[in-house]
């Protein structure tokens, strides 16, 4: 066929948009305006309040001086303000940085020195530590807005001029903006946890964000107009984009400043909540709360559940409550979930703690994902789908980072494969579902056998007394290594080192068995996932 | 913020993929292998029988010589084969045309010359006019694969060498395709209904197919795994894309060669069908049954109705049925519908019958859809949202087409506005939604007033023994035009001129009310769509 044919066929205005959420946004505004968006607390706001505080954050933004590309951090919590920052510093043209709340004051710093952070929104609860960041910094230049939230039960300290809702009317005109053209532009920065060296920026885009939106509708198979309690933080993968999932849907999304087993069970039954996030320790705490806090749902609920493996018992307790938990699986280098364990309807008939088994794998790539396969570390090959070999999980498709802030090596050597390396390491089931064993550096090796870390945690929790547990490496002269359990036991439970060592070593094959088991509270990072490298340190110190 | 920052963060294998439905089909034979993917009576392919057998078509049409953009042209009914071509023809990196097998064989002559068709996949059960278009066409030089349908009930003439099933066998290495590197390229090529004029070759892209895809599960909001009655042809804007949006959220398809009220009703009982979609007239036949062809439905049935504005009559009726009923709007240009009339919660209180009528209001945009504009004709300015000024709808967004096939100047006017000009007359609503009064050339000027032929039609309906009605312009020496109508009444139902004029005034201003009414089987398109020009052409010579 001669190009001839298709003379007259290029993008034009009529044709072609850059894919961005802030789309969605504009049309819950004109198509669902007064539909609730945003609730929290004694607060709410319908799509049409929450789209013009959002047009008048990125007028004040500009008026501030922000321009395109700069970067607008937040430490705040999920109260409107955050989802309203997800939408309004990029319709500035800025990039969105939202920091881990939980950070001490020096790694805060680091993120704001790194990030070039030119405006700061900050939650006056948190200025304890922002306060110790910004001194460290010296003369940072950094412009400081407070959020200081009446409901936040206390007074917190002022750090900058202005507060947040008076900053909203200093810009002019707050229609004056536009959708962005190239919709490669970056979205959000977001540091990694930097369990190993110092936090990595990455980078999304608005079309990753918008696929995302639209994959995890279909891939979640949400309904119109869901009701969503944002349990996950903003902070993490920009809450796995749901905020912006919620325009494209025009859902609810319910707030709150912390995450409790009453807080949710309230959320459910006094909102109607039909859908939420959280880690696995979210889940953990609402199957193991008292019986004062619990309240009768009577309503489905779908939970998302990521950050770490969901203990099978959990995932069958969360059934009994009326909860439907779909496990998803990603990285922050991924926008979040690219895995789901899509549910099949012959597992119907089996018995709950083998369907629990099964939801504990993480499964399939999502709609919007492109590839997701498991290759041997070092060849590079994929691995056999024998639900025993070992190897690295690697992304590619459009939902994954534009690449590294300030690090184009991190970002080459992350995609040298042609996929984004996860650092995670899984097996593929017969079924192509694939099973993260562990991260590449939570393997143990004991006597030249790997072990799973995760295998042992499942085989740990099984223990009635148990509420959390995490196993990592403890050097050991003979062994090389050998496999340290941490153990949290439920209130009013006990239990001995041995009765979880013998618990452990009918389940696993001996060598596996934890060779120490230590009985405390364990070190989480905000989105509840149980920092190892803590842990690691802990046991490599044992005397 | 320095550019520097954002180095290394160029669009990469691991980070950017094309957007192609082709990745859905792919990611159902990976993760929905063993599915359903179609049904058609005695057959029935998995997701993964059917990659793999679009993957062979995709061979063969390499192995005959097919290159990047030639166009490969299908006559054929809603069959397997139909389905897999709009997955197979692309795989191989060609267009796929989809022909009207209603036209005549002048229309279907013309449309393989226009098109450049190097391959035409044609059903036996088709070969009387496409055997005269050939003819037609002299020295075509184009290749003919049959499908030889066996449960077509008739043996048709084979007009070529090879059948389609021989054909499937006939390429080299079936896996060895790539998906488009560039998401901009054609996909489909398809026809207008040329009621004015020679047809336009309508081209869809893959970046389109893809959105269209996620935009129809977010806007339908539908669920995992639908079973999908496809009664809407697949010629028509390819099925309104939903071959692929099946593919997006792993359904199941159920085919049939025809299209009647026992179809429909046997496959909703027989196969659990959750979802189809159909122009008016056939929810009109539906309600319109007789009772030996109905069967009772017991489960939620969900319809998508498009290609003229439902009567609110049989909207009702259809609810009464267990059917629940979306209108959408769109055209050929615009990959299908882009408007849906979004239903609110808080007309659930309304009487049926006023929840009818604003369900035949056509809505507000969907989710991918950028921009609804209704405009003045002249002033390209938008009209108030008065429920009553009249403009042009204009359409913007990565739906609409890549442009018209040959025809440069034809696509540069469609979009002179920055905007695809639909043609189509409507209001806007106060709340937003806009409701289609006419097409441009349809609306019917009586002395100085404008009638829309929509308007007159909805009265009409409400009469009880009406079935189909139609209204168009009658030339008149004293008023210009006056509105002529064409009925077709209810089996064993009677009512005369008069009557239909009398229950109009009733109803209507009276210089809308028709002032002639004539009782005939109407003309209508393969789609169901009434040929209004044929009716134009009787009102003019009517003595």
């Amino acid at each position: 066929m001669t190009a001839e044919h298709f003379a007259g066929m290029d993008a034009v205005r009529a044709n072609y948009a850059a894919l961005t959420p802030l789309s969605f946004l504009v049309r819950c505004r004109d198509v669902f305006g007064d539909r609730e968006a945003v609730i929290y607390g004694n607060r709410s706001y319908t799509w049409r309040q929450l789209h013009d505080r959002s047009e008048q954050l990125a007028a004040a933004l500009k008026a501030a001086g922000i321009a395109k590309d700069d970067v607008v951090s937040l430490m705040a919590a999920n109260t409107p303000e955050m989802v309203e920052a997800h939408f309004g510093v990029p319709m500035s043209g800025a990039v969105l940085n939202t920091i881990n709340t939980r950070l001490d004051p020096e790694t805060i710093a680091y993120i704001l020195g790194h990030a070039g952070t030119k405006l700061l929104i900050t939650d006056t609860q948190l200025a304890p530590n922002v306060k110790l960041a910004l001194e460290h910094m010296g003369d940072h230049g950094i412009k400081i807005i407070d959020i200081d939230d009446a409901q936040a039960g206390t007074t917190g300290e002022r750090l900058g001029d202005m507060d947040y809702d008076t900053f909203l009317t200093t810009g002019n005109d707050p229609t004056d903006w536009q959708l962005p053209d190239d919709e490669w532009d970056a979205i959000t920065l977001s540091y990694t946890s930097g369990t190993s060296g110092r936090p990595k920026g990455v980078v999304y885009h608005h079309r990753g964000s918008y696929l995302m939106a639209l994959g995890t509708i279909t891939g979640w198979a949400l309904p119109a107009h869901p009701r969503y309690l944002y349990t996950v933080p903003l902070f993490h993968c920009n809450g796995w984009g749901h905020a912006w999932t919620m325009a494209a849907c025009a859902g609810t999304i319910i707030c709150n400043r912390t995450v409790s087993a009453r807080v949710i069970f309230d959320a459910i039954v006094d909102h109607n909540v039909t859908h939420f996030g959280g880690a696995p320790v979210v889940l953990g705490m609402l199957v193991n709360a008292p019986e004062d806090e619990r309240r009768e749902i009577t309503h489905p609920v779908k939970v998302m559940t990521a950050g770490a493996p969901p203990p099978a018992a959990i995932i069958e307790k969360c059934s009994a409550l009326g909860m439907e938990v779909l496990q998803v699986y990603g990285l922050t280098e991924t926008f979040g979930h690219v895995v789901e364990c899509v549910w099949r309807d012959e597992w119907n008939d089996l018995p709950l703690d083998e369907q629990a088994t099964i939801k504990a794998r993480q499964g399939v790539r999502f709609p919007v994902t492109e590839d997701v396969t498991v290759v041997d570390v070092s060849t590079r090959e994929p691995v056999p789908a024998d639900g025993k070999t070992q190897g690295e999980i690697t992304v590619r498709g459009n939902t994954v980072m534009k690449g590294y802030f300030r690090d184009p090596q991190a970002t080459a050597d992350a995609f040298a494969d042609g996929a984004f390396k996860s650092g995670d390491i899984a097996v593929v089931h017969p079924n192509g579902y694939i099973e993260i064993k562990d991260r590449l550096k939570d393997v143990i090796i004991s006597g030249g056998e790997n072990i799973s870390s995760v295998e042992v945690e499942g085989a740990i929790y099984k223990h009635p007394a148990v509420a959390v547990a995490a196993v990592v490496a403890r050097p050991d002269e003979k062994w090389g290594e050998t496999p340290c359990a941490f153990v949290e036991l439920k209130p009013g439970e006990t239990a001995s080192e041995q009765d979880i060592i013998e618990h452990c070593r009918a389940l696993l094959a001996g060598f596996k068995a934890p060779k120490t088991v230590i009985f405390e509270e364990l070190p989480k990072t905000a989105t509840g996932k149980i920092q190892k490298f803590a842990l690691r340190e802990r046991a490599r110190n044992l005397s």
